[in-house]
């Protein structure tokens, strides 16, 4: 049995794509419309792999399918692994008219769509999320690439998928913890964008964190309608896309100290948003009770409440000032003007920030 | 004393730029109209650098200026050199506004370039080539990328620049084995488009030959507005631009098996254009006249004539078959219907492709 509960398109243009979210899609739901050439090269990882190749591999009836097989993990997301799906590609002789298919988390998504756009200068790809984070985050906004040893996703590419597919059944076998991490970005789009979404999760979050199959695609659904929103309004992010980034910049310095992969992107996140919502409060903007609600949410939803142990004020100081978000040297930071309305500002005074910092450092708990 | 000789728009919307040609310019133009933010990295190698790196830090006056050298060389194009560029950019903590500036050949150019492609995904970048391969070919069309060990340039990015600067005083320094490779391609473009340039060049190759800066800057100028007109029929490669790929098939076998670097991209290019001709007269295009004005006036740029030593029919056949060139499989090359009017095609016979491989293979010199 399978069930399509929603479907929406991601409009850029002549670049728009359809994102397809239901339930027992994979294998069942045809891909080839997506599929330009003959050739299809399937990148996932070794987790992934096994429990849902074979039905990846039904999707391209009738093509000739080549797969690659990745290390899993943050931590491989890095060149020598990009050049595995690289070396694969040109072994198997795949010409320009290509379409490589992402089957993974956020990571073989990242890699998967920057060879996708760096391979022969550019070929097609469709992506098939399988974690709630990259369904929620990587299946819009057409961001690909991989890390640097001195930052996160400095060398990648904007790359647009043909098609989305996303089975909730994929998430069944997901990892409490991995389950966590994705919904610390579905509360962020209820955060910056959508307060009527705030309250729902707020109803549903219990349901959310059981993996009931309805509620999680009504979350994923209205998260990446919410993303589509934002990205089409700015699609290269020179303006409002920068609020999608609320909790990033203390998320990454977390991430970036913790050593790639011991935090997982959505647990950083979290805590990132913890500590947005607090310099928010401290700035004047949203009221105490707001934050109390936001930590409180963010919580429910199995997330960290402080930074990695033995992390110190002046780590953060140093990480955040490489983070991308930073344009010639000011500290740009995304900030609550209410819950549901973020916005950007290089204006937090930093003795806030540093209050902000003091109160969520590991011996602040 | 400086001398603006000749300038032109390449045309492509809001992505359009000017090429500035002339003597003396490096260093006495200011090139700080096209740097958006403070920082630039100049990015040059071990043998352009010593020449002309102070010159060029004195056109970005009042800005920030770092440096990262490469080693000098085409078996360098590869991810560990590219990772130099983004070690300098992180460690001197370049924001997304930083603008990198590509001093030097094609090489220079083409890591430079995909860089700024993939910086950060995507920052500005200003071309400055100091060889005639490089002026007559990089200058424009936007292509960037690095080499994998199966294959030329199989991994990189449109991106395009924000400003070309060529000051012929930098082919003065040059070795005539690598002006002999830029004739090359000038000769490219008398032959796919235009009649004309190429009767131009058959009564002044000796001024080309003799470095006379005239001549040159006439010489860059037709060859840069040839491949502009072509490039903006056709930005992304899908159809016309193709007869700019004239010799490049077998020339791209030919550098691969040579092993890269061993032989100059221009080189192989001048080489294959001889095959390409003489396919043309296999074909019934063009007559053994047209085969033997086509073969001297290459001969006069000093341009080998003959496949390397040791290289074998099946060489080319295999080599050629993973060229990126083909389509699903299919061996397309660029063929002349006459002197100054290119095609594409996959319908060359068999027969007549092993008869060219035959005849320039070097035991049959």
């Amino acid at each position: 049995m399978h069930k399509v509960l929603h479907e929406l398109k991601v409009d850029l243009g002549d670049r728009s794509y359809p994102i397809t979210i239901g339930q027992g899609l994979l294998g069942v739901i045809d891909l080839t419309p997506w599929v330009a050439g003959q050739q299809v090269m399937i990148v996932t990882n070794n987790t992934v792999g096994p429990l849902y190749l074979e039905k990846a591999r039904a999707s391209f009836p009738g093509k000739t399918v080549d797969v690659v097989v990745l290390p899993d993990g943050e931590k491989y997301k890095d060149w020598q692994t990009l050049n595995l799906i690289f070396d694969a590609l040109l072994e198997n002789r795949h010409t320009r008219k290509t379409t490589l298919v992402a089957l993974g988390g956020g990571v073989v998504g990242d890699m998967a769509g920057f060879a996708a756009a760096s391979y022969q200068r550019g070929v097609p790809f469709i992506q098939i999320p399988t974690t709630l984070l990259s369904q929620v985050d990587s299946s819009v906004g057409g961001k690909t690439g991989i890390n640097h040893p001195l930052g996160k996703n400095m060398v990648g590419a904007f790359h647009q998928p043909q098609a989305v597919l996303i089975d909730t059944d994929s998430l069944q076998t997901l990892p409490a913890r991995e389950v966590s991490a994705g919904l610390a970005e579905v509360i962020k789009y209820g955060l910056i964008r959508d307060d009527a979404f705030l309250l729902w999760l707020e109803a549903e979050m219990d349901k959310l964190v059981g993996l009931q199959p309805e509620a999680l695609a009504e979350a994923i659904f209205r998260s990446c309608q919410c993303k589509a929103d934002v990205v089409a309004l700015d699609e290269r992010e020179g303006g409002i896309r920068a609020i999608l980034n609320l909790g990033h910049t203390f998320g990454h310095a977390i991430e970036t100290f913790a050593g790639y992969g011991s935090w997982l992107h959505g647990e950083a996140v979290g805590t990132g948003m913890m500590m947005a919502a607090d310099l928010s409060v401290r700035e004047g903007f949203i009221s105490s009770a707001d934050f109390r609600r936001t930590a409180a949410l963010i919580k429910r939803a199995g997330l960290p409440a402080f930074a990695p142990a033995s992390m110190k004020e002046a780590d953060f100081l140093n990480l955040m000032a490489v983070d991308k978000k930073n344009v010639d040297g000011q500290l740009r930071l995304v900030l609550l003007r209410a819950l549901g309305d973020a916005f950007v500002t290089d204006e937090a005074k930093p003795e806030h920030l540093r209050q902000t910092l003091g109160a969520f450092l590991p011996e602040a708990g």
